[in-house]
This record gives C-alpha cells, sequence and structure tokens, in this order.
C-alpha cells in the first residue's frame, strides 16, 4: 500500500470531506463525480444513497466494513463510531450542528450523550423569550452565577455541559466546527481536526492483510 | 393585619394566582376584574400593563416596592426575586418554559442562570434531527453513559444539569410546573409550589410597620 495515492474520504449529508496525507478538502456531494477520481479511495459515509452509488465502483473502499458494530448501537453515526476509534483513552466532543460527547476507557466504548450546538441552542433561548436572544459569551467567568441575562444563558448552556464532561476526569479531545469556541471553555482540551482521519488511518493499518 | 381577609396574588402573563392562605386558585388576566375584588391584595406582577391599572387601587398593594433591587439585576423577573427571597440557603430550581437555577448563600442572592425547559429543549433535538425526535426518558440511569439515542438527548438535557447544580453542594428547592418531573432527577429536593407566597408573607412580615 504506498501512501502517496491513497485517499480518506468522510462523506456526510452535504459534502465529501477528503485528506490526502497531507490537505484536506471539501466537495459538494451535488456536483461531484466519485467515478471520475482514479486513485484507491478509503471512506466512511453518512449518506445513505452515495453510499449505494459507490458498491459500485472498485476503487471506492467502505472503511465501516471493518469495524465490529455489536460494540456501538444501533443508530449511532459511522462518523462518530470511527471519532471514537481514534483514542484509546478520553472523551471525545464532537462540536457541530449537535454536540456529541463520547467516553472511550482502555479502548472500549463506554457510551455517550448528545447536547444541541450552539446556534440550535441560542435559537432556543431566543424562542423562550426575545429578552433572552443573545449569542452565547464564551469569555463569561464560569466560576461565579451570573448576574445579567446573557452570561445567564451562556453559563446555561457551557457550564452544564462542563460540570458534567470534567466529572468524568478523562483527557478531553475537541473536534468540529466549533471546536475552537469551545476550546475557550475546556482550556486543557486537545484540538484534534483529524480525528476520523486517523481513525481511518488506524483502521487501514488495522486491516492491511485484508486490504492489500 | 387580619390573616382572614388577606390575600395574596402572582400575576404573570396569562393568569393572576391567587393564595387565600389555605388553597390557592388562578383567574385569566383576560376576564377577571381586580376592581370586583374588595380585600387587601398583596401582589407582584411581571405583566407590566396589569401593574398599571393596579396603581390607581387602594387595596392592591406591590411588593416589589419593598424589595431591594439592586441586590439583584435589572432584567430579573420579580418573581424569581421573590423565589429567591423565600430561603436563606439553598439552590432554587423553577422549572417552567424556561429553567432558572438561583443560588442564595445566607440570605444573599449569588447569582443564577437560565436553562431551557423540558418542551423547548424536546424541539431543539427534533430541530437538529428527526432521528431525535423523542420525549426524555426520566427514568434514565445518569450513573451509565447512554447507549442509545432517547437516553443519549435525556442524559445530554438531564445530567448535564445535575452535573452543575450538585456541583454547589447546597440544599435543592424545586418549583414550578414541571417540579415533579424534575424531582426523578434531583431526588434529594424538596418540591415546594409555595415558594413565592411564602416569600411573600415574608416581605409583607418584614415590612408589617410599613404596610399596616
Amino acid at each position: 500500500m504506498e501512501d502517496s495515492i491513497m485517499l480518506l474520504c468522510d462523506i456526510g449529508n452535504t459534502s465529501y470531506h477528503f485528506f490526502d496525507g497531507l490537505n484536506d478538502y471539501k466537495k459538494s456531494v451535488d456536483d461531484f463525480r466519485p467515478d471520475a477520481v482514479k486513485e484507491t479511495v478509503y471512506f466512511i459515509s453518512v449518506n445513505a444513497a452515495i453510499s449505494q452509488t459507490l458498491e459500485h465502483l472498485k476503487n471506492w473502499i467502505d472503511l465501516s466494513n471493518f469495524i465490529d458494530k455489536d460494540r456501538y448501537y444501533e443508530t449511532m453515526g459511522i462518523d462518530r463510531i470511527f471519532a471514537t476509534r481514534a483514542i484509546d483513552n478520553g472523551i471525545i466532543i464532537d462540536a457541530g450542528s449537535a454536540v456529541t460527547v463520547d467516553v472511550i476507557n482502555k479502548g472500549k466504548f463506554m457510551g455517550g450523550f448528545i447536547y444541541p450546538g450552539i446556534n440550535a441552542m441560542q435559537k432556543t433561548y431566543e424562542n423562550i423569550s426575545p429578552a433572552l436572544a443573545y449569542s452565547f459569551n464564551f469569555e463569561c467567568d464560569l466560576d461565579i452565577m451570573p448576574k445579567n441575562s446573557q452570561d445567564a444563558i451562556s453559563y446555561g448552556y457551557l457550564k452544564t455541559l462542563y460540570s458534567e464532561v470534567i466529572s468524568h476526569n478523562l483527557p478531553i479531545i475537541l473536534t468540529g466546527g466549533d471546536a475552537v469556541k469551545f476550546k475557550h471553555i475546556f482550556q486543557d482540551a486537545k484540538i484534534d481536526d483529524r480525528l476520523i482521519f486517523n481513525s481511518m488511518k488506524k483502521i487501514i493499518k488495522e486491516n492491511e492483510d485484508k486490504l492489500c
């Protein structure tokens, strides 16, 4: 297996997210033609329609076939499963439209929970009352109880999550589009933008005999 | 001051909530006529229009005038202020369309935060993905990490709040329409449906010389 011609791809509902070993880039699902790719592509996909198309392309290899799905749960997304495979010990916060929080202990997935993403939660407060229509203050001091509305909702969103996450006393890994924002709150966390790609590489390595 | 002819009233946006010393009952703001009441009524109101009307009725006494508002914050509702005056030490969870959580230490308001109410948060998850359109499971075991979607959102909503609230290590008082549901989570909490009325009585007692 030559690294130079290997592509990794994480397929979502709106885009193909590629990693060529050096750089990552995205292509829209609307106009990208997977049959135009000549290299071997190792992929995972939460997009059922695209997964079906790719079954007919020999050089697109679905890495989800190399996962023991019994260790997870039925409705758990393959991207989330792969994220948890990237580390042996820790708590992964994947901050996107939802915030998924997964615990891994000695290589074993212990379970996880789902918290609303930033935009979803801001809308929630706004819908409860126009008086709560603020952006979250990520600089809010979470060591003191708030005495104004903006901090009262920022604390309500962020400190509750923080208190729960640190109670696990595990190394924290941040990933996803809002990782940098959450780094203000989880200051000791490590940001890893390539968690899923690293995990894909790991799965490929573990299954080298079957894949080559 | 004779207890027998004293009425307490907590006025919201939709109703007058009365307490006659024995029972409590509600009247709609749409058709209730405050000038038909002959007894003395001690009230608080978050309803600005009604507050204005009541200024002209001698037997309706606004208890918000007996509160030192500098101890709170400008946009804090008078009902929330009164709730915090009911106790000297503890954390009050008022579970309604929003969940307000306020800390009182040695009679002093330390601050508080706002968390979405049950309905608002369920809608939030549903809007993120139809796959998350569940009711919360209040029987969910919060001591183990979830491995199914319903528990993953239930834990995300409830355990985060729980972890934050218990970190204050204070007696917990539950009030508001969803107090009974939250009692499943905060099993050591005390439910107090009459927190605001008790607080009103306390303020009346403290200001007896001015009021009689």
